[in-house]
């Protein structure tokens, strides 16, 4: 057996506060990459292949790592030959978060405990396929259900109709899925002719004709009404680096208009518009009381050749180097100053800057909201046991854990929820020991906050937090 | 009890090394923010709100992360409110520094070694104001000597008359209390009419007229000796990043003069002055065999809201990022070159940062003063079990741990001294650990030099080091 | 005893593995900085002083840093005076690898079990000088043959005669001594006089008249042609940071024009002249199948003063902080958008980079080598415990492990090769806690692998990846 019961839990203490306090609770899922109209037909999936290698870039990365061709991982192999090829690549995992999320999803979703190996690939393959087929609650809503999940929270476009939301909704589905706001294309002005058919459609969704920067805010306050209509909570920003630099009202209209017009923009253009942008998606957030959150720090699309051949996120994306604290800082100062600082959730890619960003937030916690600045769990590549453990470390130590609203998957994929698993044995772990090293008092009233905080952060604090 | 004799000690060397050679040194607290007035009137607390949560940014912070509204931190709520809102916020910062802390000092201030929490709340307010008001060790002085603490040096402006610190010598008092060098705002010429009226005071104090670099460095140069007299042996810079760029000392004397004549700098003018008054800080105190200390990294008053509403200093600061090592080399470089680098302390405020400083020392230590260029010890938000760690890895790994003249409170508490105890704990711990792995043998001549390493680290290093 | 058997090995399982599969094996040393001229004459060592302290330029850092005057270092003392302030440093490098590479190399090369220090000095001095003047196998090839070495990989400048090389392959020596292509003075472009000075020899000895940028590439393919043919497989670039600044081709001969001529450049020129070198190299290596590595990060010669005293590479370097993971990015996929990215590893200094670079890899693995992009073993500052840790650390969570090519020395030392060991027994202890914590299976075929990877990681990764 590859995952044991206690997996990840090193002391007694850790074990018990996991199964008293950890395990049974229901997931909050708040940051995902669902597609929503999987779950609006309550799809079924042709194969384990499907499931686990269709579009998981984490896998395809792995795979180019290990020597495998192309062809095998996004060309036209069959099924079963790209699932045999991740089967020989598995046990070359050892010590990447891969090798225990391929056997918690295994274990989980289809039962299986045998190690994935080319010995065993083909049972496993069958196996999980033959379910995949027939067993009724194999299923997109199936899933989420056996994973106790009350509420997700996708990912989606401005000018997305959000109609499989509202179809989910009206399907009677019990579990609530909810849209997050990610206006990332909205401020893409460098993308030239991309962003200006952008624009197009958004006057289109909106019915609001756009030919100011005062038009294109009008256009976009009313999708944000649109979205919290349909109950979003919630917005997301995918960027480099925070910008935060000077601009009068005057240089964004001109800005604007030359981007309209098709013409070339300096960088320093580009990043005053993204500044006012980003203020203005800040000040929308606040006046609606959603939770703003911010993925900074990725290089993407390193690779010009496979995005060329096979497209934007397929695994060819790393951590990068910005300094930004600076401008970070003299952001959210910016529409703190305005009392325009909605909720926030900060995202480092980088680990290195976990402690910048740890303390960042006490920059602006302001009393009004337990934890209302918050650092995001550990994302993207550090969604694994060190990168967990030094977000959960850096939060500790420089801030307040036991407001942290805890774990997302960040996920496509319908099996990711074992991560919460995962992340709530690290967590009752660091605290397991902690507490066996007498560094946190276990008696009466502090064992009682103990126990709370646990529970806290693998669910009430997101609860309480989001207002969903 | 939350502390017990063996908090942070894991192993029974550990335990044995703190035991015999940590414990019961004295302690030389060679940097820290007391106010000497404090002490030259022995200062009697009006209650535990008063020492504990009157001027304590860290708690501050603490509290509003927890959701507190700042009438209860700053505001108008009582004492007895405001230190209740603090107990309710004890039990949420498990794992942070604060809970320790908080404990250390109630158990060897007080002696009370029940957790705080709501529960307990009104009993420990009551004990705590008792004695404070009562017991006549309870004072100022009385804690420094409770302690037992051998020097202190204050944190002090060269415009300072140092009459507090000439009434605490006069009294007789046992413990030295000796200022430091903080010449900030000297340099600070970004700062407009600040900066003039602060020339215009140093012209008063020093009796130099200033209307030149000249006699600015003249003025200062007086003030420097002053302070050696009144028994200063180190200085203190804190600056966001080191400046080292190439300047004449013509353009100086112009930007100088602009800044006198109320005219705006340009960044580039402002950065030339710094590099330039460094320079000369360094050499003043290369001249005296002072220490020079730099504690560079941070962004100050991030939050412009309550930097208007309750001032600087209030727990709105960060850890910055800035890529400072190439000037850093510039600048101990330029003064090596001309015979002119005192002994240097250098605290980076990023964790990252560990490694670049922890080899920098290396290339100008030069024979002459063991362990010459320092790391410093875990600076502010690094200042807790983890920093500390960090920071005693890298030096160890990078540069001689043996040659570390070790802990500061940086405080301006009174209470603060068990940090040292925290530091000493934590240093046991991981020699102790390491000698029960066999990392470092433990027999005859070794065992020695372990021993009298634990002490230098402690206590004598320093002593032999800054010269008091 | 120093040094035990199970030094570092912390459990039994890791204990076990280090002895069935790690212990034994031969040694690949890819990249070292012997002297080819000591292999080929097979020198004999004048004393333990000599070979210790003679150029090691870590153990200088250390003298220095424990107060020890330059004259006892590299100045004039005797042997025996260096050696006695060497043995008086020891006790002072606890916790640094000082200490126990020195141990290990009095253990495993000279049977010396004794700690070094004041005491067992002098008799440690002579039994090493005894047998250095003695014992026939205590030359440079048979310490090479003792730690039982297969490959090494010197490091090499294009113009280099390689006559050493030949020499030691026509001596029927029977370890293989390759050459490394390391032609950082080729773009050096910014060193004036030198520069043109370099390009005057390489016409010289590559017999192509060099007056254009053609040209010079012509003479470097020349020279690499040659390289090639004695043998050299991977070639080598120390930088401070990455160039892939965008250029013309008329530019650079402009640029290489008025460097020929002796004008001075703008440092925008010098980037773009490195940026079409780096690109002209990689270009170079991927057309011959070599493995090109990077080296990059680094402040050298921080100290003018000892720089114009005693010379470069002698202790004055540090770790420098540099945003170069962008400019990475697009360097390497210039190359691998025409093809031509040959097998590369990449070595930051920084540790704070390792997850940055470790990501880096997965940008650029295209399946055609497993492992094709390396993340270098902890280089220079990281070759210690925990910087070997965090390096193994961060390539296992954010890569493959299992394809890691492992460890190198690095070093102008014949007594460097117990480092392999030293990596070898933190790698057994790494998998070992790992399996004893179940984070690893150890049964049937999951053993097997794990078994594998030891090996592979200590010597067939690399035996298969480099081709020799």
């Amino acid at each position: 057996m590859v995952i044991d019961d206690n997996f990840l839990l090193n002391s007694e203490t850790a074990r018990r506060l996991y199964r008293e306090h950890a395990a049974k609770l229901p997931i909050i899922d708040y940051h995902c990459h669902l597609d929503p109209k999987m779950i609006a037909e309550d799809h079924r999936f042709e194969s384990i292949t499907e499931l686990w290698l269709g579009g998981d870039h984490y896998k395809w990365r792995a795979l180019r790592s290990n020597g495998v061709p192309e062809r095998f991982i996004t060309g036209d192999a069959s099924d079963r030959e790209k699932f045999m090829k991740w089967a020989e690549t598995v046990p070359y995992t050892f010590r990447n978060p891969l090798y225990h999320w391929t056997h918690l999803e295994l274990k989980t979703a289809f039962g299986i405990e045998l190690p994935l190996n080319p010995e065993t690939a083909a049972e496993i393959y069958d196996r999980c396929n033959e379910m995949l087929r027939n067993d009724p609650d194999m299923t997109a809503r199936g899933l989420m259900r056996k994973y106790g999940v009350e509420v997700v929270c996708t990912t989606d476009d401005p000018v997305d109709s959000l109609e499989y939301h509202k179809a989910i909704r009206e399907s009677g589905f019990e579990i609530k899925v909810l849209p997050t706001w990610r206006p990332d294309k909205a401020m893409a002005i460098e993308t030239g002719e991309a962003f200006v058919a952008y624009i197009r459609k958004l006057e289109e969704v909106s019915g609001v004709k756009i030919d100011s920067v005062g038009s294109l805010i009008a256009a976009l306050d009313k999708r944000h009404d649109f979205f919290e209509e349909n109950g979003c909570r919630l917005s997301d920003h995918g960027i480099s680096e925070f910008y935060a630099d000077d601009y009068t009202e005057a240089e964004i209209e001109q800005i604007f208009g030359k981007a309209l017009a098709g013409e070339c923009l300096h960088e320093a253009d580009v990043r005053k518009f993204k500044s006012k942008m980003m203020y203005e998606f800040g000040r929308m957030d606040a006046s609606s009381g959603w939770t703003q959150q911010f993925h900074y720090g990725t290089i993407r699309n390193a690779n010009t050749k496979m995005l060329r051949e096979i497209g934007p996120d397929t695994g060819f994306d790393s951590i990068g180097e910005f300094n930004t604290a600076q401008s970070c800082a003299r952001f959210l100062d910016r529409l703190n100053l305005e009392g325009a600082l909605a909720k926030t959730i900060l995202y480092n890619l980088n680990p290195s800057a976990n402690e910048v960003m740890a303390t960042m937030l006490g920059n602006f916690q302001d009393g009004s909201v337990p934890g209302k600045i918050q650092l995001g769990s550990g994302w993207w590549f550090n969604d694994q046991m060190e990168g967990i453990r030094r977000q959960l470390d850096a939060l500790s130590l420089l801030g307040l854990l036991s407001r942290f609203v805890g774990m997302l998957t960040d996920s496509r994929s319908f099996l990711s929820y074992p991560r919460h698993d995962y992340f709530r044995r690290i967590l009752c772990d660091l605290i397991g020991s902690d507490i066996e090293k007498g560094l946190i008092p276990y008696q009466g009233y502090e064992a009682a906050r103990v126990d709370a905080m646990i529970e806290d952060i693998c669910y009430f604090n997101a609860k309480n937090y989001f207002n969903f």
